[in-house]
């Protein structure tokens, strides 16, 4: 047989992980917490199981979770999704994209991805038979010291042929949030194309600086043609659980839902059971963006003490700093030197990019990933500053 | 948009379930357990969640789990697995399943499912672009009572274009096992064809009347070219933790584990390690094949006094039963008849053949799972006597 893959090989997430685990090095590459979920949501789990919650849970999830995500969306962002039919438990995020991909991208479609991106997107389209085509986000200069998606790019790169858009915002892995001005831009793209959107939302409630997330479930007419995908791992410090969903409108849903009823059927009921009791008190969503934002501030100021130099990060538990100042290696291999030689994993940023070698040129950063404890993020500082 | 899985529906298991809780009809209908798990497994679930195991596993399960699952499968079958590059853990075997299609069947190939079959394998066949070429057992006679496969017949369909043949043994609906000569035939077909084999097993440890799960992993000749699949949830009365597995050859199980990595990435972890710890014990799975007999026994001896015909059930949860002393109803119809006016949900065989209608005027009947506490058993029986 032939791969239908040829170019996947392991996630660079894995390969950084098990680098930084041989090594006995500080892991901030992977992104995970390094620190337990709430012992009230074990608990919870714990009482689902003693009292039966083992069997088959419903195909798209168990009411109440999906009462839960659909009363969360609409306090949060306004628009209403049917629990019923508009909202979907699947097996974290990564399931609800694949199911998504592999339910609207037919043999020969075009998919538009900005670029840096999550690295599941392009196999997903590869796998359904789709032809990704690359928008490239505009770099950070000394006037716009952010990474920015430049919509007219994005616009222009639609074609007949385009069958989805995909965006991920908060954005793993710049950091950048979307602004009222960038769903403008959606809300004018949906309405001249009727593209589908795709939105990976995962860091929704990991916002920094007072700012709102830009929820595409904020505007009715793009929510009109839009999958919204989020999930409970990065909210609830549960990234091993792999409880995610997704809430689209109901035709879109259940095509969705074909996908993944003969995809994984559904999703561990016992974590269902206990997230949808826990996700009732807000307060544990709500209080996550101050609780990063201290972590990314300390994480900051201690690599502005090293010759390490940090960019700013609007969200998610990720920020992205230059090391020009220390090596002359592309990404990937300083990446290794600096998980090897100093003891602290990161990942490269070339590894988001589609030809990382062709970008490696063009900037020396890496990623951070600052979701561990404060005594974690000071050992790493502390190798970090003899770098 | 078009669908791409136009004729796929809900599954037939959850739309008999909804049936049966509406009607508060005793479910006999969706394959699982109306009890819970060991007491000792869910501790040890708690244990793994307190201990810290909450974050990413390793993308194709825990190492622990992965040994578990190489040494048990040697040990029952011979053939060992390397649990680093052939074992890899699968949200249920849906998941392992799905992705072992989706990583090996290309628009246009053909792919051999023998009718009656589970309703996973056509819409995953259609998702990859493949055509599914249907060989039908042979149905049970007067002199043979229990459905078979013909070999031969399944050898005349192999052409240039078939990339897989999908086996499912013991059956699901029919209850019935591979025999040894069952694997001589598969050999021969393997070296005639080297044909690719994915076989679904997740009744391995279900098997009556002393004969032996014939796996694939018996035969080195047949294992070469083998996906084995698996569950937890059959044998561990967790069908609601969709944890499962994947034994293949590495450069199989290399292809198969790029599209779970993109698929569902990895497996809830405290599972795996509750499992890992669990599964030391051989016992629980050994002595799973004794519990069952005595529930087959119990419902086939009850319905031998009713007006349904049980046929034999030489493994599986499940058996199926003849009504045509009842009714003429095509099965679809029979089994909401049975579910909405005397209370017990069953499944219709129809619902395993590609055309329901066709096939519905050749036989009349149900299937019953009889993985229930013997009072549910009991309490269905009664309500079966008046039928
Ligand atoms: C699925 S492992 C990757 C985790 C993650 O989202 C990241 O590190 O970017
Ligand atoms: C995934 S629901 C179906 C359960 C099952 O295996 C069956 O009832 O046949």
């Amino acid at each position: 047989f032939q791969s239908k893959l040829p170019g996947v090989g392991t996630t660079i997430f894995t390969i950084m992980s098990q680098l930084a685990t041989e090594h006995k090095a500080i892991n901030l590459g992977q992104g995970f917490p390094d620190f337990n979920p709430a012992a009230a949501l074990l608990s919870e789990v714990n009482r689902a199981m003693q009292e039966g919650h083992n069997q088959y849970p419903p195909m798209a999830g168990i009411p109440a979770l999906r009462q839960g995500i659909s009363a969360k969306t609409q306090a949060l962002y306004g628009h209403y999704y049917d629990p019923d039919t508009e909202v979907t438990v699947t097996s974290g995020a990564s399931e609800a994209l694949m199911a998504s991909i592999l339910a609207f991208v037919k043999p020969g479609d075009e998919v538009l991805v900005i670029e840096p991106f999550y690295d599941l997107y392009i196999p997903a389209i590869q796998l359904a038979g789709g032809t990704p085509v690359i928008v490239a986000m505009l770099p950070p200069t000394e006037q716009t010291p952010l990474y920015r998606v430049d919509w007219q790019h994005v616009r222009d790169a639609i074609t007949p042929a385009t069958s989805m858009l995909i965006i991920n915002f908060p954005h793993n892995p710049t950091g950048i949030n979307l602004q009222e001005s960038d769903l403008d831009w959606l809300e004018r793209i949906v309405d001249e194309t009727g593209i589908m959107l795709l939105s990976d939302e995962v860091y929704e409630h990991i916002i920094f600086d007072g700012q709102q997330h830009q929820s595409l479930a904020r505007r009715e007419s793009i929510a009109a043609n839009a999958i919204v995908i989020s999930s409970f791992g990065k909210t609830y410090h549960t990234t091993g659980w792999k409880v995610g969903y997704c809430c689209a409108p109901k035709h879109i849903s259940a095509e969705m839902r074909k996908v993944h009823q003969f995809m994984v059927f559904t999703v561990s009921s016992p974590m269902q059971v206990a997230l949808a009791h826990y996700m009732k008190d807000p307060k544990p969503y709500m209080e996550l963006s101050d609780f990063y934002q201290e972590k990314r501030d300390r994480l900051a100021r201690g690599l502005a003490k090293t010759r390490f130099v940090p960019m700013p990060s609007q969200g998610t538990f990720f920020l992205l700093a230059d090391y020009s100042a220390i090596s002359d290696l592309p990404e990937a291999e300083f990446a290794r030197w600096l998980t090897t030689t100093h003891g602290v994993g990161v990942i490269p940023i070339s590894a988001f990019y589609r030809q990382p070698d062709a970008k490696e040129s063009n900037h020396q950063l890496v990623r951070f990933c600052f979701a561990k404890q404060d005594h974690t993020l000071d050992a790493a500082l502390a190798k970090l500053a003899i770098v």
